[in-house]
């Protein structure tokens, strides 16, 4: 089983962007912690980081044939990309959504997405641990199908 | 560690409700396969539903001393209930919101939570395994602190 | 045939509550004039009231089995039960909603039922007589098919 | 007793128009059915149908001293006359309000009636048996006034 | 100079309508006295009423070459018809807008005109009065240019 | 026959502001006006201007037992002054609202009156022309009871 | 192949109005280019034109077994009339919406049209060759199916 | 001179629940002050407080025959319980609202109150002190009528 | 201790304006009813009255150091004074809002205060009575701080 | 004749993307289409698709020169992307807005264009048939003047 | 060159009122600053301040025939004086508007300006230093035309 | 000390676009006019001009170790890019947000900056002046402290 791990503007800062909020580790830290998992899963597990809108929507185009199942932070993106949007209906891949702050409990803008509706489901608020939960979560649902 | 699972209006009529929805297990059944896995976490688990908003107020105003995190799935409550709202401001113990249905996926007013920001994060989408990725979630974090 | 007739909060109060508005008789006068009619129509009748949402929820979620139709006056719980719209979403047991005043013609935050569109359709602003056209109605629609 | 029933645009189209929504049996149909009601008991029916706003503000205008009561389908009127409010405003005849679908499970502009609140009350969702129960409804107030 | 004097839906019914908001004078009335009014200017005067909006547009239509000015208590049409507000954005005649009653008095919807704006000025509140000081303001602004 | 005439912030600049939307005329040209045709309705005048909202307030408040009626153009305050709505509600005298421009021609913001449901009615957009017929409009109603 | 034209309110003044906007040709002048690519493309063409509302909605009514398609230009009607949309739900013939001027470019009120998502498609913006555009586009679908 | 104190879901959590809202007094600390109070005014005093919406609309539903007025700190239901407006329209005694902290100083949704045009006048902010206002202000108006 | 009372705009037509609503008191039997009940409290009183909103604003400049606290009658300048909201927020005394009438049961426009969440509470509905409640209020809390 | 046709995200998936909406022609078979008929018509077509917002802001920068039109079909851009439009308005091209679905029957999001009021015009919901009715309209349009 | 500097409501408060947000300096300490820097610009410079709104629209009154450019800090005046927006409309004098806070990081009602639009410009957030900012940018504006 | 310029789309057609509303300077005549101001205060400028939201992105987060300050033109993603937002959040550089135009003179979606509140402060609508003044601003700020 093949899970694609697709991360949106700005997560690269990770570690250094507002700690009290997003925590302490990087993107790079958190990627180790989530090969780890996909290992004793026994997944294989493609990264993915971008700034760009073009490039995600690229990214997400390119999944079909290459991942089973995809794991989405798409950070700013999440809450106005249309064209993430349109991809993601293109492609109709199995995908959840993930957030490490819990977008709830912030401003209102970003308490809406305008992808929820096509993944399988949302984690949000839980840290680096919302892409364990969200690794569990997809090969569960790829499993038990 | 002790958890106390609290579920909300209707939750007893899970199977036989929308099942093309919420699916065909019964809320026991759910039970059965939280539990399980919370003997695999070593952790006690206190089990409860109501459909009165009032049962569910005074259910987490019983929390404290008693149970050292929660998971809410509020049903109908979850949109509009100022008065649970109060009571987790009051008794200020970690809990994790989940849903069994994708609340992005439905109608609007679904698509509020009035307790959202008052939870560690929200667990959405995934049916029984909601409880499951649940469970492990606030496990890990009351255990990582 | 079978049919429940369900009562919201306050209704208990008929004759005594703001009279102008919702006429003279008690709650058992009504009663008694709606079984009349049953009688006339050959059909069972269970009535209940209840001023806790709960109750109400729990009504509705014993009805399968027990009616073949109800009527349902909801009262303050129209407005915004989202609980009442959930145990009526699960059971699917045709409704017919009804209302002693015309909802039309009162405040804005009368004139919102969060029920409406699950039922059969809606009879408003008759009185006492909205209990007996709604009768007729669910009896002729079940006996029709 | 005279009783006035006053169709609207596009109904004459009943039976063709929509079937699933609106049900199979035409105007004529309808109008044989209410006829047969009517003289059961004992009340004298003027039948009308338009599809012009004007010519429905001109019927209602000619009502006093022609009829007692009316019956009012006013189709795609219903939510946005201004005209039809003011002609019923100024002739002040009883009337009841009917659909045949249940406006308030259609779309958002199909839920709002510009002239609800002007008459006793409003019977919606039933089917031609929406005008049965109206004409019981409007003749029962007009007896026991 | 000619002026045309156009009357939409329901004001056929004055004296009859709502008393004690429009007042006990018929349209018939009001016209003798705007006649009267109309001679002692030396004005020519087009009397027109319509309950039909068609009509009103082409009554509209028909004004350059008929009519210098014209005086408009568009009723109900005030509030709605852009189909009125196209014909006299096409025929670009001075003209008046006047009510009987102070539309800022009544209900929300009738506060908005969709033909304000094209107008010299508005005239509300008034009575019959309305039409006497409509008539003097354009036969003013006319002649004085 | 007693009226005052209260005007507004701004007005005092009439003929300098914005001449193409108010025209070429001083105040003082159009008080001129306004006097002349008091003489021949045989009426006292009292005339005020303030760029103040407290003096505009006082001067209502001052107006029983010195004036009979009153024409007000609030100008700016006009849209927003609850102050001046409260004087005019605690001292009940009969008025009528004017303006210059067509309001209703102009930004959002100045469609709006908050004294407008006090008033008698409202003219509106006839430049100078608005004093005289607002004058003749109180002047009748007065008289005419 | 048959092709009903229907035009609503106003276009017959075409070349008298607002020409900056819609241009000198009248409708006259505009219906001879349509028949005449009609001609070239081998198709019948029914051409109309109302300004009644109802008149339009019985012209739709009409329309199964006379035409195979329709261009629709509904002009005001565009924008809020329900019997128009509910007479093109009743029939469900093939249309194409258009308009001589850029909705898009013009009021609020004029950008949202309630048959829109009735048709196959629109086409505004281009003047007469709106209509030369829709002709082709529709015959285009009817013979490709 | 009997008054009753009705206290709504949550309120049993005082002292415990934000005391830097709230205060550290617990809800049995005030009752002692106020009946202090009500000794002092010579007045009885019936005390109550509940989580469940439904025991809140009984407990009004009681009053009649039982108390002369009474003071209502209804909490969360404050916010948006019709079925509470409802209770309190049918009885119609006279009550005044009170708050502990100053519904003004917080969330929107907080600042609403669906009971506060049915009381004499509300009393919010002033902490435990907020009970003996109210208490003080419904004895004088009792007594003075 | 000294209080210092500001009363807003048209207070001073009390007894006057409205008495339906506001009573039947004037202003300065207001002022004797409070200053009594200062005595009985030994407290000096600074009484206040303005029609205009920069006197307002300037009074309340004033406060430091003449006064330990105030009551606030804003009265219209409740609904939209941003300059009297900031010099309240400049001075930052201690003071409670109050309103003779129930400024619930009003006009939505008088139901937000500009002012309310920088003041200690609010005060409403009680007439008088609402000023001597409130300086109930504010001593008790100035004393026990 | 050089016309520019502009594709914006996603549609390089055209013919996988959601076939029952968008059709089973891949972007480069309209390409061929459209070119066939640029051929018949002898206009030269310089045909661009990207994924990326800041790629499509510099196509349409350097259309002045290279291009005397354009046809724009900007997906996900249509709704949101200022940047788009205010390259329009730099380069101020001539330019055709084109769907391939009727984004009036689509979702409330997709009814929106960002850019239509900048076009010559709107052609929407015909499928690859848009782009030639579009090509059409646009060379006619440069051709006529 | 003379420039006027208009200061609002409560700014003669500066250094007292929220320093935190206002910073330490008074209003004459900005004075000094502002008049140094106009001396070295070889300006005249005229100082103002009112708390009063009607002596604001006065103040801007009279600036023609004394000032070539003004300077506005309207503090907040600045979110809804239309009066003085209609002043500012009548003199067509060029202006800077300023603040000393940033706007947009504050209140959502402090984030609107209604004489914004018919300044050359805004400049805010810059505490003491937006004086001086704005007076180089007025002088260069006025220097370079 | 080094500040760094960040301009956005479609500032490299500067001079070309829209030239009655941004001048007809160059972007390259603008720099050179920074770059004089940057020597004469001692300043090292980095200049930036992208069309690309993620490179404006990624040129912010950059700037931590590169520049003292910022100078930000977003452009059209000031309306709407929370990626931008977010690395201005991540980064927090202290910056200037500038615009050559008066953004609140312009459209409703240009009076809106998503960036804002989190820079020092705004200048806007002093055309390449905004730059200088802008310059002026941060290096003040940064040198002052």
């Amino acid at each position: 089983m093949r899970i694609a791990v697709l991360n949106g503007p700005n997560l690269n800062l990770l570690g250094r962007r507002e700690p009290e909020l997003y925590g302490h580790l990087s993107l790079a830290d958190i990627e180790t912690l989530v090969r780890e998992k996909a290992t004793s899963l026994e997944v294989d597990l493609d990264w993915f980081q971008t700034n760009h809108e073009g490039e995600m929507v690229e990214a997400v185009q390119r999944l079909p044939g290459r991942a089973d199942g995809a794991l989405i932070n798409a950070a700013a993106l999440t809450h106005s990309s249309l064209a993430l949007r349109d991809a993601l209906l293109a492609v109709r891949i199995p995908f959840v959504e993930l957030h490490l702050s819990n977008i709830f409990a912030r401003e209102v803008e970003r308490r809406k997405s305008v992808i929820a509706d096509l993944g399988i489901g949302m984690i949000t608020g839980f840290g680096p641990q919302s892409y364990l939960l969200a690794l569990q979560a997809i090969v569960d649902r790829l499993r038990d199908g």
